[in-house]
């Protein structure tokens, strides 16, 4: 009743999910794995893992049972078509994909196919502090939620490989889909506005300020900054009618010293996020073992995809750039409604 | 050398200046009053204050030293007008005056006497909190500030007479100023979002999100929200190039009990900004015993008043309202520079 | 490769253990169970486990691997000796045993088995806000611990069957251990001062003030409350030479609303430890299967019976009641340094 | 109707008294001052004020209608007496006298001269924090407080001048009256307790632990730690039968950087307790302005020298020591309820 995963990417990644997979947690073995490079790929095999030539053989296999998806996004389209083919659960590290298209196109396969397949690697939903704040949330002593402020700071990002478009199209995604998933809604438009620029990121549109329209009328603004050198740094409050709710700080030792009174920030998402991933994989490792998949879905990743798309022209129109998306499918669960 | 002072207007806050001026505060002497409504200027004017039948007999009464003009908005003007002409310094309750007209014709007025005379009542600048946080911010450590989050919060306001404008030209006002004080900057441009509303307040026009683009380029977003029943919370945080820094907390005790690990929230601005009042007239008081002003001047009524217009006009359009300000004269100190 | 265990005692937290091993933890089964009351232990086998007759048996069972002891106080020191005779790993609830000749007993003979097979269920030095804290301490940039505010309030305990000698010999272990841990060092002298009586618990004395002088001199403080009511509070804080460290606040949500700006507290052990039971028991399983024990030692355990006894002996006499260890075995590390 | 008020003593506590008598607070002159040093008391003397050759001509001179005592500890019970004797209000720093025999012999002449004249420097009791967790414990929701935790920190105290006795005969004063006040009880008897010494004071007995036991049965324990080098951090919480209260922390911005989420400790009692001190002569011009005295009484003052005395017998002896009062005049309010 062990699951037997395979993994396709062996980048970073994958590597820690390896780890994850095989000292963390239970029910679970990585047999297969496969890498673009296939000495990156033998290195990082688990004892006992076979290595495969290609993402389609590895899918096939009868020895694999699930899938894990940690190769660079282009290649996710075909590898997801390939697991929903085989009609095997797969998780998939965000983005889905990197087209409307692709997404559509992966929508009507899963669609197709009549069950859900696949997880998206939207690790925020699995997040304590986030849980504990939707549970306040959904609770309603405070009223309908009207204004979520989201703030994402990251301590830097490697120069020439964080581009300028990477705060919109990749950081942002997670903003959208905690913003989604708190506000159980829809990203309706999405707009962006440019601050004052941060010298230490040199030539790099940092920060960015997005809002995100909701079909509610409820608005998120986010603040990303992305080289703000003190830490990782991620807050949220939801504003509501009669009260307001907001994530906790991090655990961290309380020092009185000569630096103030003072607790600790984290410094990347990996120390943030950590608990975060396992229980990610907890979760799905379960939902596999019954051949399906819970959490985060196609459905997800498409509207994080839409919203990246919108907030790149917004960027660019400085307008307040509309989404359109296709009827949800009653596989991925009632469409949000748009109370008023 | 005691401050002998005259009160114009003697409703609700002409009553409690009155009361600052008289039993907390040295060095003055509350020795005028006028109100349109003369009984209750009888029943306000403390022990031997004499009730003056107009405001212009007041201000140029040889027993007043410096006014304090508590009247409504659209008196302002003539009255700060008649006391710019006797040279007699002046505080003057926001909103200075109510058009830009207004502003600009006081402003002439006082460059034409050619010492500052008017003091604007934008108490915020007084609180011991926000002066904490400006000389954080001016300190530099943290680099140039970049965004600044601002929440404004009331309990409730009075129904019938609080309107949907109000939100933008009456509480922003303070928003407005602080962001320009904090930043040492000038509004650029407004820009207004009406987020999902709050039923508590029925049909008014709450919350409001505003955006001021300042001149360097840093963006201020605004959450006014007035009818969020739990308290009166004032917040607000400065996103800088390597760090943030934030309002403290109000000082509360921390309860431990039944309801969890709790701090009270003030009720209204005025538990919030006590102190700040007292502190705003006891530097106006020093100042106007040497015949001028300093702290709030006839321009940030200026600015106020021009961010206020294009908040009504930028909820109207949807749009980005510029704001253009005549040069700034000598007198109120160099224009901000507009890095970028 | 995965961990066969035999668990006795299924009461309440047998059966908890149970849950997390089965549940929970990954590389170990529960193949084995006993209770004195056998219907209860077949209740709470889980599938496949063989229910036996007498601890002896399973203890002494090819298909057991390792022990779990969640008996009563009094069983465990039989259950010890065979557990070491077999030579088996074995996790022992806490209380190690009931009197200190039979920790005596158990050190004995684990020293004469020469490897460390016992560990004991002081879960504190498995949570992580605990661990952080130490971690601070043992940086040294605060320089030596010289003072340590142990609290321990509960919101409740058991009326008639929680007894005035329990928060000295049954609470008090974990703020006896996790000082000893914190500090490195072993508790030199005990005294007990009663304060007024809290009236929830009627007869009941509580709360209790107790004073550890450990051996370096430091000296920890203890407040035990067991019906302050509001909830399950641990703190904890170390004053040292230069600075100060305290347990971080639990995570929980910050919530703005009629009450105050407040953060739950967790309602009991379970909620706060449940983290901290969950990795006791993953480190075991990795010790165990290795065929030795780490973590909390029979030596801690003797330690904190020692502490135990002098408490109530000092409640009694009032008086300051010394206590004296036996030599202690390098199988349990080299004593603590008193440093002077 | 302005007091006017002679200081005796210009040292550093007295020269901050003038500027505050002169330049901070209304309604109040500073016409006469006296030191030992005759230059220094002409330094110190603010303009128009006269320079006394003895305490007793400027206490019995008819331009002198009350006095602060600011001279060293020896010399109040002669000044205080010849006060009392002069029927003037008095304000006196701690301590009011330096033995036992001394505060009874000026609680019998001021029971004799038949109304208050005397008010004792504990400015903890004006300090707004303080007064809020008195609030919190007078309303009673939290049930009868049965422990006071009291921190006392200071960075550091002068090498030589401040002695081993002095955390037990000076420091602690403030912290056995704030628990008498807070409490409304008396100190029934004490103990202390010395842990381990910081190296940063060399000799100096430094931390000390004491513990006062109140008439009601509660127990205080105070750390005070006076090398502490972190800053002067005064903490409090009062552990009630259902919730405990805490002290709030002191209003500072909350810096997010390098450091860590961070908030400014007060550097020394200056800056903790500027306030305080602003108010405590608030107060005591209103009642001195009637010819009488409210706040910190002489019984409080010989309270806080009995408290002093048994400190220092209880650190030699180890014992509890008690503390025996007279009983109390009817002119101090009625005696303190020994609830139990
Ligand atoms: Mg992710
Ligand atoms: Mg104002
Ligand atoms: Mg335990
Ligand atoms: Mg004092």
């Amino acid at each position: 009743m062990t699951l037997r995963v395979g993994v396709l990417g062996t980048g970073m990644i994958g590597q820690d999910h390896i780890r994850r997979l095989t000292q963390v947690l239970s029910g679970v073995d990585v047999v297969a794995v496969n890498d673009i490079d296939r000495a990156r790929a033998a290195t990082a095999a688990p004892k006992g893992a076979e290595v495969f030539d290609t993402p389609k053989a590895l899918i096939n296999s009868d020895k694999v049972d699930a899938v894990v998806i940690c190769s660079w996004g282009p290649a996710h389209e075909e590898q997801l078509l390939d697991c929903i083919a085989a009609g095997k659960p797969v998780f998939c590290e965000k983005p889905l994909v990197t087209s409307e298209a692709a997404a559509r196109r992966v929508i009507a396969a899963e669609v197709a196919h009549g069950t859900r397949l696949v997880q998206v690697g939207f690790m925020r939903r699995f997040d304590a502090d986030y849980r504990r704040l939707k549970k306040v949330i959904d609770g309603g002593s405070l009223g309908a939620p009207l204004m979520y402020h989201s703030t994402h700071r990251n301590a830097s990002v490697p120069e020439g490989l964080y581009t300028s478009d990477m705060p919109l199209n990749d950081t942002l995604v997670h903003d959208a889909d905690i913003s989604r998933w708190l506000l159980e809604d829809e990203v309706a438009a999405v707009e962006v506005r440019v601050p004052r620029r941060n010298t230490r990121g040199k030539d790099l549109r940092d920060p960015v300020m997005v809002l995100l329209h909701m079909g509610s009328g409820a608005i998120v603004d986010v603040e990303i900054s992305v080289n703000i050198a003190y830490g990782y740094d991620i807050r949220g409050e939801v504003s509501c009618e009669n009260g307001v709710a907001a994530l906790p700080n991090r655990p961290a030792v309380v020092v009185s010293d000569q630096y103030g009174i003072r607790q600790a920030i984290p410094e990347d998402w990996r120390e943030r996020f950590i608990d975060a991933y396992d229980q990610e994989f907890r979760e799905w490792i379960v939902a596999a073992g019954q051949g399906t998949a819970t959490g985060p879905s196609t459905w997800d990743g498409y509207a994080a995809t839409l919203v990246g798309d919108a907030a790149l022209r917004a960027v660019d129109s400085g307008a307040r750039e509309a989404i359109t998306m296709i009827e949800k499918p009653a596989l991925y669960g009632k469409a949000a409604a748009r109370a008023a």
